[in-house]
């Protein structure tokens, strides 16, 4: 299992012009796809839904889209974007009343299924689910709100997390969203992260390739490579 | 005012390069865009956001943006969109508390407001605003959802609006949306819109201007000319 | 099409012998089945869903099983009653975001579709979409709630009703619900009725078909025949 | 019937000190207390509860108490009002699931029963209830947001409503509530109000006992006396 | 304490002889009735309610009626079932606003109170309303959802409740609900369960005394008696 | 930092004259102004908003004014009570999409900000946002029901919480809430609360400085001194 997924968020890019932004992204070495989807309840703000990720898979993407729910309830549209192409479906605990039932819902459409905590969301949420997982996310800013810094006691919540992935010894991804840069990274991955969502980092940077590279060396140098 | 304005629906377009497709599109004779607003809640689906908006005018588009929301509640989220390049904002009454307050909220953000009325809603929502309106949006579909064919009652509402809109003698627009088409574009004219969304009948045609230019003739020809 | 239907209201059965319960009063002369789904939102009471409906199909009724839905929202439940072996499907047009949908649906499935009309509730909400509906319920009780008499000016609203049917000229049925009992069918039928729902009334008399003999030639009575 | 009452509403007095305030402004000639209850839901404010109430009868008015409950839902917190004192109970049929019920609930509590039509409100939804109310509330301005001027079109407003109350013959208040001032409750009461609230244009006045004095004024110069 | 509960779900009974159905599971030796009870809110399903209970009681049943509450919210609907006849009351802690309040109001009914954890609900819900239940239910599969298997983590939850109880040391009963049958009952009885619900594993079975004798004779085995 | 807050609920005091009334409190020893908001939404009772809280302001209290949200949603009404004067701000995690970014925002407004835990509420909702509080609250009834007892588990908890707030070294208020009175407040003091709220204990009493002296010498006598 590869230790540096980097996933720009492309919440961050030019919508007029989607496609080509991924596509430059990609060709620049990102990873994973990801991809914000608030719907006005869950978080105050309303972005995009499976349409423009089916546009995406019809363009030609053909790297891993890795959809992050912002929305409440959940399993409505879960199919929808399973259909539009999702590899890997994340949610918030909080906003379906049967998370177990949740997470077979996305794996039954054909996805990978993943948990995000917020930043002040109990890890015990994990307690009985974490093997039923492909992917945990931990959000290091509050989700739907611009603006904000890498909230630092995520560095102790991604190794409490490390700590009970490692033990359970399954392949599950430990993500990390909010606030990463090249100048942060290298500590994000030291605690226990193996997967880093950037927005603005990426799409505001002059050089795709030069900030995804700088990443992946920070991540290496974390690894103690 | 003009008696003929097209609004193609960006819903039916190639969200990867969503851009270009507006540009053609507005090159080809097109008046408005059509902006179509869904928050998985008023209706069973979700589309686009204000960030989307603000994308098409950073792009350079001028046109008119015409915002039709399928939220509820609606109130938060009108701000955003005036901030995204909105020019005109139109809303269900069933999704909002305070239809009059709401009309007054999207003044007070410098756009023009609107009021959609459901296939089934009674024309009587209209008795104590229509004066405060700048535009009224017939539904001839029922919203969020795909395939749907013109619903023929919608001819005799459009008649029963323009009555009370000549009646009033403001300059209120009188908008159509839902399996408007070249081939029926005319007697829905005749039963007196004004403004005409077209999704897939344009952007799934050959040549928008050439299905633009079509539809203008068969209104004219309403208007016996 | 027949002018007095009789539709005995099962919450007024024993459940602890439903089948028996329902095979004696159509025995005794009842034509249809009236199902009340209450969901403890709509209504402030939880009664009976789509298992209930099935046993009954199951137990070998072939009557046809009049499904009153108090819930909210609609469209969720209604392919569960239509697969349940439900005939007809009646709704509340506050509990539904869109009207006209739910009334397809509804058909989609297989179904008739009714609207109901509470007490306090305009006729105008019939205005668009009665060409489309089986069947108009009228409450002449508040939904939900016990031991309530027969709500006078309910008569005036089947008139009024009853006028619009006429004037379209389609064989859409008239039904009322609440209150109704062999005292007073007659004028409700003479203002326009020809669909009855009765509870008490029926199961709790002792000679079911006795009361629904008696209903009959009420109604007979109120046609002058 | 008086064709004049005064009803100064209490969110413009002085919460400090409301007992004397009370006191002040119906020693000046008020005849009710007008109680604005809003929930922070049904609109974006959260005001003053039955608590409240219940001390104003406890330090001895003895007025009618007119409380205007602009929450959702309503049937939970009627017999609270009840039992703290209120008079009459008037509610917004957007907010209650079933209207007729809703007034026979506050009724059975011992109170007056009144409808508040917001300014976008049909007077369609009195159609039913009308002969069941006490009180008609129309809103001339929006409910829950400050610095508002009357509404012009609620005067044609009043004078429909007026129309059917007249016609229907009962002793049915008709209130008006929102900019209400002693410039121009004049041709209020002509277009048919005759019960007026007034917030600030009392509390703020230096001398409540005047403003009140000139609205009475005004009002009788409207019935040409 | 009795250590071996039999409770079979009348879910998986025939409805339309729903008295004589319960009658014989009793006759064949099962404990209690358990009643499950759900509202197309807290889950997509809609089952039966307090009418329901009360027939059973009036039909004749004397065994206790274990009540499961999957509705949303819980309280208002908790007095129904206390006067229906219900004798346990469960619900989830994710459906009520206030968990201590709800077990109080069960008890003030009269009634013994239960709470019900989901699959991926964390132990930590019971740390400071343990001592106050009767009884605590473990989902061993999704409520609201058919023809799921036994989800294995349950026996790790059963046995991390267990020794909670055991260490608080008052009589809680452990009841497990979801996938068990005669095959398994033994390790989950081993994992510390005590009182067991099945619905189609005795219902679809030709002879309701043979499996629940059989289910006994496993248990007790699992008690290395 | 003081070890010994007395806050009493003005919920208690007399709110036809309630700026005396707090005057009066203050007078007689009490630290603080506990405010109790509910919305008849998150508890089922509706009390006072930000207006009242103004209105002590403006009637010249200096002393803190301590608001407990019993609200939900929490973030709407914030800076209405930041700029009505409030001091603190304490809500309850349940009622709040987003605990962390609520924090936020009540700080961001120039409030302090307190969370509060319901009787069943785990403490674990404290675990990765303590260093962000200024206060945690504890209830030791459940909030918005009238005549409750002090919930001897309560003390406990205390102790778990003060054990956390001493290990992290930070200044944060333990507040206790619900039946304290001058009978048990030192085993509340000895168990780690530094503040308490108060509320027919001090305002039912004939002399309020004798009962809040009172209770200043049995918290004195739990230190120890």
């Amino acid at each position: 299992m590869s230790d540096c997924i980097i996933a720009p968020s492309i919440l961050s890019a030019d919508f007029a012009r989607l496609g080509e932004e991924v596509d430059a992204v990609l060709a620049a070495g990102a990873d994973w796809v990801h991809f914000d989807v608030m719907d006005n309840h869950y978080v105050p703000n309303l972005t995009i839904g499976p349409m423009v990720c089916e546009a995406l898979r019809k363009h030609g993407v053909k790297a891993p889209i890795d959809v992050h729910l912002m929305v409440r309830p959940v399993d409505r549209i879960v199919p929808d974007f399973a259909r539009a192409g999702a590899s890997l479906i994340s949610f918030h605990p909080e906003a379906s009343e049967h998370v177990h039932r949740t997470i077979q819902l996305i794996r039954s459409q054909g996805c990978q299924a993943g948990l995000v905590l917020n930043p002040a969301t109990p890890v015990e949420v994990l307690d009985w689910v974490l093997a039923d997982l492909d992917l945990v996310l931990l959000m290091s800013v509050n989700p739907g709100f611009g603006g904000q810094d890498f909230i630092p006691s995520a560095l102790e919540k991604l190794r409490r997390v490390r700590e009970r992935i490692d033990r359970l010894g399954k392949p599950i991804r430990l993500e990390i969203d909010g606030g990463v840069k090249a100048e942060n990274i290298r500590e994000i991955a030291a605690a226990g992260a193996d997967t880093f969502v950037a927005g603005s980092a990426i799409f505001k940077a002059p050089d795709y390739a030069d900030v995804i590279s700088r990443m992946r060396s920070e991540v290496a140098a974390a690894r103690g490579r």
